[in-house]
């Protein structure tokens, strides 16, 4: 945590992560919601003041029955460290500055043109060199960089055991990003990093249990059970994409038939419809009614696989995003029809917020990752 | 908690619990466990020892180097306090008594000839003497009753929403019963009961995450993710039966098609038999054919819905149990083969435990939800 390396107390960690994700928030808000005395609040709070990580509002007058002192609520002094945020995929980087409330402030991304290590390493180093020297001169208060791919990644040792679009296996991802870049690295798998922005600074805030749905070339789902993210015991969560919708339908890459994703990958889309992904789409939008019913049925099992979720774990919300929801008006009807019917009872009441996913938000969700780590989460 | 009523310290809760599940066990390894100080286990432990709830075991020296003082284990006195347990189902209540470490001290059972709540507090009045008043002498140190029933139940409340096999609807059955027995009562979920008890006391200990699948009239599902239960924040969770299998298939009761306890339900099971159900077993286990293929199919869509759980939440372990499995012979390769072709990748990895359950399990439940409800949780 801060300074780098010291152990921190488990009630400094907890008034800092209440902070930044439900700040301002008073002192006997944060002892309620924290389960801790006035006393063990404020003096956890105490050195994250004094390193200029938290700050006290202006005090707000308390009138009435029971004013007392007045209260000062406690926020984050957003700009006091800034994070990177890179996303790796197969083609391309995409990287972002934020800050420590993990708004936004520069973004940048470059093509790739080979997916060979060495060379992603060079090209990253210099899209971090381009936003750190850039306008805002984030450098001199930039410490760490949140690295976000697709695939098993074991995030406690950084490394990346396989990610099918990169065809990496087995990268010490973190220890070579950090040789590189000479920042303090965390690597995180894509859909968990795009969970945590959601469930510490979007809407997933505050929600002891949340799931979030990304469509695309496959399927995937980081889901927040009892307060926390889940990771799987076995290295495997999240894989709504591998749900069974059709035991008869087509097969799936993972050997089995009719998952979520062999019914409404992009893939599985392009097979039925024998179109390319944009052309199937501009065929639907135009009103072909053959292809109008691939993405029916793909929206039908997306919806279907959300409602395993909802009928397994029961989130307090859940939120479907991706790149696939470029086709959004083609998806949308169909999904939530999927879900409706396959909701059971009352987790049909669960609310779904179906919505695109503009393409800066997954490397914001690696900057969180960052930010994460700062406060030794 | 003990005494009733009075605010307990959350250190002496999670000393109790992890004595209770993981106990014998040292201060040290205590203090290591739950990340207090040994001054804190100490205090925490003092009253619990004071109250006759944990004792010291002998101390059993240490040598070599670094022997200091020698160490004692705190594990708890079983026989301090006793604890009903009671499964109400349509036609039958199932009682046991277990002591403080959940084990079954005595049994009893009794036919319903209805299920009206007037009749059925009577005989859970009568069944509740029987079981402390007979041999062994419990009533001088027993308070506490857990019930479990099927369906739809608020544990905080004790208010039974709805349970279709009782065809109860919003009956406040904890307020109920503690007139009817002069016991202290929690009601709980019959899933929920047996997972805690598999969590607390049998397969799940130790688990960060855990499954226990139901096999019956109905599919259910017990979850513990994150260290504990997954209780919906819709009032679903675990409801396994309904993830999709076959989107042609069957109509289900809940309104889908082709969920797993439309093919897999015993009502399926004799429906595509065409036989009732100890008949179709008899006729199954004799090789008719016809009849074996209803059994794979219903033992295939269990696996899959078995391995939904697996692919999203990743518990450690997962067991598979039920009134369902006399067959087990019947069902248990078929829930495998499914599984496995269903699990996403390491997800097979996860151990599956596929046993028959003992009529008395679900009593025991019961019991443990008290035992749970003593020390806070
Ligand atoms: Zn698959
Ligand atoms: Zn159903």
């Amino acid at each position: 945590m801060f300074p780098d390396g010291e152990t921190v107390a488990p009630a400094v960690t907890a008034v800092f992560t209440a902070v930044l994700t439900e700040g301002p928030i008073s002192r006997v808000a944060l002892a309620r919601r924290l389960d801790l005395s006035s006393a063990a609040v404020t003096k956890a709070a105490r050195p994250l003041i004094e390193m200029g990580y938290l700050e006290e509002l202006a005090a707000t007058e308390r009138t009435g029955p029971g004013a007392g002192r007045p209260a000062s609520p406690l926020v984050i002094r957003a700009d006091r460290e800034f994070f990177v945020g890179v996303k790796i995929t197969g083609d391309e980087l995409i990287g972002v500055v934020c800050d420590l409330g993990a708004q936004v402030r520069a973004s940048a991304h470059r093509r790739l043109a080979a997916a060979d290590l060495d060379y992603v390493l060079t090209q990253l180093g210099e899209l971090v060199d381009d936003l750190l020297d850039g306008p805002g001169d984030y450098r001199a208060r930039t410490r760490r960089l949140g690295l976000a791919v697709s695939g098993d990644v074991d995030h406690s040792t950084g490394l990346v055991r396989y990610s099918p679009f990169l065809r990496w296996r087995d990268v010490p991802l973190r220890e070579r990003a950090e040789k590189a870049t000479g920042l303090t690295v965390t690597v995180e798998n894509d859909v968990k990093a795009l969970t945590t922005a959601e469930h510490w600074f979007g809407e997933g805030v505050g929600a002891e249990s949340f799931a979030l749905v990304t469509v695309g070339a496959g399927i995937g789902c980081g889901l927040v059970v009892n307060g926390r993210l889940v990771s799987g015991s076995h290295g495997v969560a999240g894989e709504i994409g591998h749900v069974g919708f059709d035991v008869n339908g087509p097969a799936c890459h993972c050997g089995s038939r009719g998952c979520v994703e062999a019914v409404a990958g992009t893939d599985a889309i392009i097979r039925d419809a024998g179109l390319r992904f944009d052309d199937a789409v501009a065929a639907a939008r135009a009103g072909d009614e053959r292809v109008g019913a691939v993405f029916a049925r793909a929206g039908e099992a997306i919806g279907c696989g959300i409602a395993a979720v909802a009928n397994l774990v029961g989130p307090d919300r859940i939120v479907v995003s991706g790149e696939g929801l470029s086709a959004y008006d083609l998806f949308e009807p169909h999904i939530r029809a999927g879900f409706q019917r396959q909701a059971f009872g009352a987790a049909a009441d669960c609310p779904l917020s179906i919505r695109p996913l503009p393409f800066e938000e997954w490397a914001r969700g690696a900057a969180t990752v960052s930010i994460k780590a700062l406060v030794g989460q």
